[in-house]
């Protein structure tokens, strides 16, 4: 395996952000190191990590737009922005294929209007629509749809909750759903209007099951090519599939045995992990960072001195020992078999504390991956089996999703599935 | 009374934003309508409203520093940034005034650091620490404070519950508590973890009572001086008292009936109302400009033009009605006594709905005035009596603090009160 640094800044130099006074334009290969999809194009002889001064326009993360139609849908390969809202929906008794088709239809010109900043079809606050701030939506089809669909024989054998693992306490309330929009953007009150809007849209069709907020920093705060940090502080991100370039390990492509509408398609894997902030700030800088196998600094590898030198797995210290200990979370969450890899695209949630807890944070981990069975699966049987994180998360939440393949105009998402 | 415009503009040319790579200082009386803080330097020759293209540095919304010693504490006239926790705490049982000294003490000192974007003392996640994003924390005492410190006969009248109203549906949860912080700033890691770093400190001295989080639009993404939207729609928040000319209805100011402590500080109301969206998208267009008496496209009053022009409460249409209704929001929510007037500083809330509901959304309404009784509580009962808004709107949760002054550097908040 190769060190992410040269991939990452052959991807940089596909960045195609175009700044302007009016509306800024992210195609789907623009930088996804751009932590905030309103920093300057980035000047790819410069390191993304260096602090970037360039001047920007002062409403710039309001009118920055990102396409909404083409052959994906955006939301998987597009820079994350500050702000998700993950909302999972149930279907009524008796929605069937036609009904879906009708929703389908009503979401995807919704979404059209809403991810280039105009109302929505009947918007009731047609005002809050003005700001789009990089909004994406990404729709998926949870396993309730096939059925209801009577679409059975289509379901991906992937699309199905996650085998046990030991390290689960679930909750119902956060896990499964028939179907999810993940909404993001680079301002909360853009996330909850369109959030409105659809979910206004789906009340005859559909129950919320549950809704999940999460954020990083906000745009304009630190400089793009930031990764995130999480709320025990640490790097988070650091070595991930770089979209343009694993793009065959994130999206089903066409071919003989891909059905049409997974094209372009993807899987995502939704997990609520809590972090017991309580022990893990019991606990000293040294004993955090050995967790992971990473400066809590800087996120260098304990084997390294830059966020993105690559860990020597196999040296050791003067005692003998691996310096990146054998059950720290890094080792553990690679595998010799290079498949075995999927897009981390989480975000932090902060929730209120129900007493005597001090806080209710952890992580909306969220993942995108071809195929959930060949390529989450291993790693979280891996990560369940032995890892020092083990000790502060827990995973209380779960639910899988299939993600079309994007719409063209006049085209509407799930198409070449439902019609 | 005079229209809000020449005030407006008198104190934006007050305004002291400094802008600088490094750090953006904004004094207290830097530009209230600067909606953001990371905004360009305003010019005075130019109307507030108008989109300003000036370029402002890439990362200056996370580098801005809001000073936190003063005569007065932050956060009550600096401008109000994307987002607030309000957190509120209860005393244990045995906290008493040498408790409640060690904690302010401790407060202050991790405030202090806080606020400049260094960890606090001990602080756990130090690098979270280093994007202040004009971040302020506001503290303020509630009822059980003075009890607990045997400084009942100090307490202020007006820091009580407020007097029960017809609209009133309080929930236990969201209601009272000992102490507060309103943690404010333009990044939501910030906030979380400057709430995890003021919980962590307290944990033997309180519990959290409740925490309340809230956004306005994100920095950046709309010109500065734009009015807040809230989530029915409207602009809110164009008529409001202005830190810099309206001080001596903000503050309590030195005088033989001043307390020392009291002086520089002011009394916070924090109300939860709930929005019952549902039933207002149901209205038409009209229907809803009339319940508040302003236009729903730009918040200029049924009688004008622009957001900022005086509303004409005598005019009447061809029928020989009033045109801003008899019962209109903006006509109950004023008075003829012009010390009956307070400063609105709230945020949006969004939360996870209940099903079958499609939102939990509403207003953290929050307001700063000199004395409690004297002008929040007159028109409170205004609007309880005859309010159109009334129908839509529904108060849950309630509480009342006082705000010290500020600090001093060497001093602790509350020192003129405890010590
Ligand atoms: C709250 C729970 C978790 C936290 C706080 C966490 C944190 C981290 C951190 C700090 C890193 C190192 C920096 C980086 O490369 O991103 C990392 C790497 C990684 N994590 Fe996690 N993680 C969590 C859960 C998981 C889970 C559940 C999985 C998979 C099922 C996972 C898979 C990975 C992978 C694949 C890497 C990259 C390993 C490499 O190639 O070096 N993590 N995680
Ligand atoms: C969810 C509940 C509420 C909503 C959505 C709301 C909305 C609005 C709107 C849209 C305006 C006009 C624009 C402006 O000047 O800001 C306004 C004005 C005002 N509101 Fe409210 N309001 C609510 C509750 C309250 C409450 C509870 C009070 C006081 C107890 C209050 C006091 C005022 C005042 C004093 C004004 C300015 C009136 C003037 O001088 O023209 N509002 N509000």
């Amino acid at each position: 395996m190769t060190g992410s640094g040269p991939d990452r800044r052959t991807f940089l130099q596909g960045g195609a952000a175009v700044l302007g006074g009016a509306a800024l334009a992210l195609g789907g290969r623009a930088a996804w190191d751009a932590s905030t999809s309103t920093g300057p194009a980035v000047d790819p002889a410069r390191d993304a990590t260096a602090v970037d001064a360039t001047a920007v326009d002062a409403t710039a993360a309001g009118s920055a737009v990102v396409p909404f139609t083409g052959d994906r849908q955006a939301g998987v390969g597009t820079p994350p922005p500050a702000f998700v809202s993950l909302v999972a929906f149930d279907l009524v008794a008796g929605v069937d294929r036609g009904a879906l088709v009708r929703l389908m239809r009503i979401w995807t010109d919704d979404l059209g209007r809403l991810t280039a900043g105009r109302p929505g079809l009947g918007d009731t606050e047609p005002e809050l629509a003005g700001v789009p701030a990089s909004l994406t939506a990404t729709v998926g089809f949870g396993p309730g749809v096939f059925t209801a669909c009577d679409l059975e024989a289509a379901r991906p054998p992937w699309l199905a909750p996650l085998p046990a693992l030991a390290v689960d306490r679930l909750q119902d309330t956060w896990s499964g759903g028939d179907l999810v929009v993940q909404i993001c953007a680079d301002d909360e009150l853009t996330v909850a209007h369109t959030m409105r809007v659809l979910a206004r849209q789906a009340r005859t069709f559909t129950t919320v099951r549950w809704v999940q907020r999460g954020f990083r920093r906000s745009a304009g705060t630190t400089a793009p090519g930031t990764t995130m940090r999480n709320l025990m502080g640490q790097v988070d991100g650091t070595r991930n599939l770089v979209p343009g370039t694993d793009d065959a390990l994130i999206w089903h492509e066409a071919g003989a045995d891909t059905p049409a509408w997974l094209v372009g398609g993807t899987s995502m894997v939704v997990r609520r992990i809590a972090m017991d902030l309580d022990t893990w700030d019991a606990l000293d800088r040294s004993g955090r960072e050995i967790a992971v196998g990473r400066r809590l600094s800087d996120g260098a590898p304990l084997t390294g001195t830059a966020e993105h030198d690559e860990p020597d797995l196999d040296a050791v210290n003067d005692l003998g020992f691996t310096v990146i200990d054998t059950v720290a979370h890094i080792r553990r969450a690679r595998s010799d078999n290079p498949d075995e890899r999927f897009l981390r695209r989480g975000y932090n949630f902060d929730d209120p504390p129900a007493p005597p807890a001090l806080s209710n944070s952890g992580l909306l981990f969220v993942t995108f991956q071809r195929d959930v069975t060949a390529q989450f699966v291993p790693i979280a049987r891996r990560l369940d089996e032995l890892d020092l994180m083990n000790t502060w998360t827990t995973p209380i939440g779960s639910a899988v999703f299939a993600v079309p393949g994007g719409c063209q105009e006049g085209e509407y998402l799930g198409q070449r599935l439902l019609g």
